[in-house]
């Protein structure tokens, strides 16, 4: 599937950092759901750079829907959105075309794509792409929101900048979104600090997200490899920088014994709950209603103005790279929208397995 | 796809812990490949329970070659593996069936089955199921081989027993694969006693294991989706137990610099390589050429003999539950080379589908 | 996919002819499907040889259900069936493991497989693997009928003996059902003399069947790539012999003008009906309500104990073939229950797609 | 899989009729194929109305290339096609937006879509989305004749009007391409009298179009469900008006015996080819080397200007219908490229399944 994910609802990515346009295809969603082009606006807007803890590329993501749309809300037909790329400065990359950037996909790329992928920018690698991904999400929070669902992604670990788990999703996800700094603990300027000191040092800095969903039914996901687990891991990765994803408390359980680790079961007025939520709201693949909790791994972004030591793979010799280019020192905070918008995209999907195309627009 | 996965070599598990028998069909892996039973047999007692830290439940995994296989060669045509299952008590668990085991699929099953699963040992949520994929997996693992492609999986942590993380792999492999313990260092005792001391408080415990490969070529795995992380991932979370999973540092890299993360370039014998390798081997969802490397967070295994608090989910109202079925207490040492069979076939799907059908016969 | 079709309700066949067994996966189904091994048996029974115009090789297809089903009913986990082959004589093929039978998959498996696929009766090539999608198929029809959906299939054209089509579809599914040669009229006696007549010129012979579906919901099939006509059609030339499907009135309409072929709407009873049927029942790939109706061109069995040209592909070099294993002069009798089966797999498929997985068990 | 097809080479369809514009994505192709842009007009130009037989309607098809195409060459990343809807009338539909046109879509999208889905002009049904699989086709037809496969669709039957079937592929393909009407004959302006003739009676006529494909390996093709006649039939019944397919001589087969409906084998130049080729080049879904043959039943154009007998789907009453928009008295001549581009691009899935994602610029 490569570029597209879902199985009822899927979505496409297509589009070069330096291209024409950047763009996405979502086809399976139900007919009927509004399309809000001022909230796909907001949710573009928050994946923006904005400020000197971002890259000096901004781009105005004009969007726009070429498919799918009709009088206002989704057809049932594939939705096209289409981003113009309009702020492109190819030159800064072209002496460095054949240089590998170090833990960047150049080198990876050029084997398997024998030099005809376009460099530019990082082409089709290029975390541009994820402005159609954002768009796409938009629409589909709408048709979650219309079931009562929501997610957001907050920076949990950032440098020495620590946040607060989700505790409370549902009331620490309009915390979250009303930042620029998506934290639920007020702990913004420390965080931008962070990034500009590592800016400053012609470095980069990593960190960790997490993603909290509320609201879905219990039953959703199918063992053995549609476990719900596996179906959003495949969707994080797709994601440049991500290396790690943890659901619940992750890898903190392996340190714990069974008892411990295990999160009891108990009524609360005529529901099943879990007393804790160390699983995050998934057992044996499948959701037991408590909310859905990971995390993922962000490392550094890789372009970083040092230079570094590298090959000239036209050449196959040992080089010296100093990149010039415009780049994020940090994409932790611009890659939280991300997360959230695809994994909207992916529970929009496995809702519409479970439930039936047209769950979304069901009294 | 639930219960398969793969697109061009394609897994698919069934059957259920007290059933007559779990298996695997095996479809689109290349006509040619030698299936040695032996090989498989072996492969199948490295997971069998074996010892004190074990279940008592062992079973003889007597396995039976249904299709796909002529003269002792993959046919081509899919290959159906049923092994029987002979030691089964489903009287252990009659008295329990209503009430959810903490942290176990049984309420999310519930939810999703509406009471129709077949709740005896686990059901199809059973680490039974497993014996079939390292079935599946042996065979996979011949076919990589004859392309010089090789992996294990060791134990990484357990409890206060830390081995050594992968340095040189495919030596590495041959001391894991030696031992009952699969561990780097001589450590055997010291993770044996860990479970022990658990099982005698009527408990269990958890840990991470590490898989490395070797011998990948460079360009394996499809950006976006399809980025080789996301394929492992996917197939790794259908593993009970499984709560994360990180590529080379991981989370580790999170609270790094770029200057300190990236891995240098450099050439080797006319062969460009990394420096380090702690993006384990991908960058950009495609492998670089290096050794791939993954970590996963395997949970302490749910089922233990103390009592814990939880739901009749029948009855609506709190209940306790003391177990008493035969259980691991801890699967850390029997999940190894089960994670490796599934990326064995993960792998020989990846490449069948960038290099044909053909490719692990071919000269 | 190869072995396997559908996307929420996944069929996946394996065995070859002369192998221990033939089977299939079935994945997917909802949960509580009564499971009725007498209907099973029944539907077998309509498939496997019987008279003089059959085959002599006949099994008493003794069936396995292995896992799925639990206290008399579908668990939602994959079912699996495995039918031992009992009467086999693989040496009746030894001698023409080298000569390719005209118009059998002979050569081109050789061109495929390398000469590793199994040869003997055909392999995985056989008819016999049918009688795995006959049984699932008979669990898929239950489903299917408690939703008020029943289909069946007869012979249209054999020879000069022409049946009516269908017209009133509920009660000629009875009719057909009723017979050993599924017919509409009372054409059994004549169809079965077309057919031994072929067999005393050592002969065989082909015809057209036509399956006809009632009850299906308007809305069902998606543009572009998976009309409901594709996704037939594509199950439907899974079966060896078939050359042809046509909707409806198919190449009839070609010679038509639109004002002729158009079906008309109108107003019935407070339902949308059309007053002709020629489109069979689906207007831009998806139902419009009317009952689905499609014909397959089944061509003759290309085993023929004629002496016939043909090559020796392990030599290189022209050759006669005599046939001595044990045919069919004609399948078109025994195809029929094998239509009905795949197609109530496909609609089960298309129908959890389209209304959630639970769809045939809600109220 | 809906509006996208391909599992290696992927093919995604959006877009409506009167919306801004329609496109495809192609996705997977290997990196290195030439994209001509000349070659891509070329072919848009066969498809566009030319002359009194067909639609009023004539757009200049100015594709855009957004993705995926650098330096005039593919990159491996998916090639994203736009081409803008220019000369769009859609206040010739509104009065009739609730008139269910018979045999058209129309109510059958209003029961799946709820009445949420773009009437204007047909939608997403329309045929102008055709233009962009053509584009799409383009590049894979080049891609394909990059290793000698060549393939071109004609008309068959018209009317009273008969071409001559495919003999010799490889000279008849280039005598069909350059042509007004694809015929190998020469029967133009009788094939364009027939058209003509329907028009002036305000009514429209079908036919059967036949495609031939020369130079496929012999060996492509994945039993059961993956037979090439199964996924070329989901690939044509994708198109509106497709009503039928058969493979080689098809339904004529069933009216004749095996001794004269199979194909012999026998050596021609040390290669094993059949004397005949009723079997259309495919032998138990897989292909023998010789040219593959497959005819489609296109149906009349169900709109035409009569006036007909329909409901209103709104009121729901009876009503009649009288058309005014701009239509085409037969697809017949128009669906040719599309067939063959659809085709095309299954091949180049095919064949990288097969044969590896650089299959088409291996050397």
């Amino acid at each position: 599937m490569k570029n597209s994910i879902g199985s009822s609802v899927i979505l496409t990515v297509w589009g070069e950092s330096h291209g024409p346009a950047v763009g996405v295809v979502l086809d399976g969603l139900c007919p009927g759901i509004p399309v809000d082009e001022a909230y796909i606006a907001e949710q573009l807007a928050r994946r923006r750079p904005a400020g000197p803890a971002d890259t000096a590329r901004v781009e105005p993501d004009r969007f726009q829907l070429l498919s799918g749309v009709y009088r206002g809300r989704t057809t049932g037909s594939p939705l096209t959105i289409l981003i113009p790329n309009e702020n492109v400065r190819s030159a800064d990359y072209a002496a460095q075309e054949r240089l590998a950037r170090p833990s960047h996909a150049d080198f990876s790329a050029q084997m398997k794509y024998h030099g005809f992928q376009d460099p530019r920018g990082g082409g089709h690698f290029s975390g541009r792409v994820t402005a159609g991904i954002v768009a796409a999400g938009a629409i589909c929070r709408q048709a979650l929101s219309a079931r009562g669902i929501r997610l957001a992604t907050h920076i949990l670990r950032l440098g020495d900048v620590e946040d607060a788990p989700f505790t409370d999703v549902a009331s620490e996800i309009e915390r979250i979104e009303a930042k620029r700094f998506p934290l639920i603990l007020d702990l913004e300027e420390q965080a931008e600090a962070v990034v500009l000191a590592a800016k400053a040092e012609q470095d980069s800095v990593g960190g960790v997200v997490q993603t909290g969903i509320c609201g879905l039914p219990a039953g959703l996901g199918e063992p053995w490899f549609d476990s719900l687990e596996g179906v959003l891991a495949r969707a994080a990765f797709a994601l440049g920088g991500v290396k790690g994803i943890e659901f619940g408390d992750g890898f903190g359980l392996c340190s714990l014994r069974g008892s411990r680790a295990n999160d009891p079961f108990r009524m609360q007025e005529g529901r099943v709950v879990t007393a804790s939520n160390r699983s995050g709201g998934i057992n044996g693949g499948i959701t037991n209603g408590m909310p859905v909790l990971f995390n993922l791994a962000v490392k550094p972004t890789p372009s970083i103005a040092r230079t570094q030591q590298t090959v000239d793979f036209v050449e196959g010799k040992d080089a010296e790279l100093s990149l010039t280019g415009r780049h994020d020192p940090a994409i932790i905070r611009r890659i939280c929208p991300v997360v959230t918008a695809l994994t909207a995209v992916v529970l929009c999907d496995q809702l519409a397995l479970r439930f039936g195309t047209d769950y979304f627009t069901q009294p």
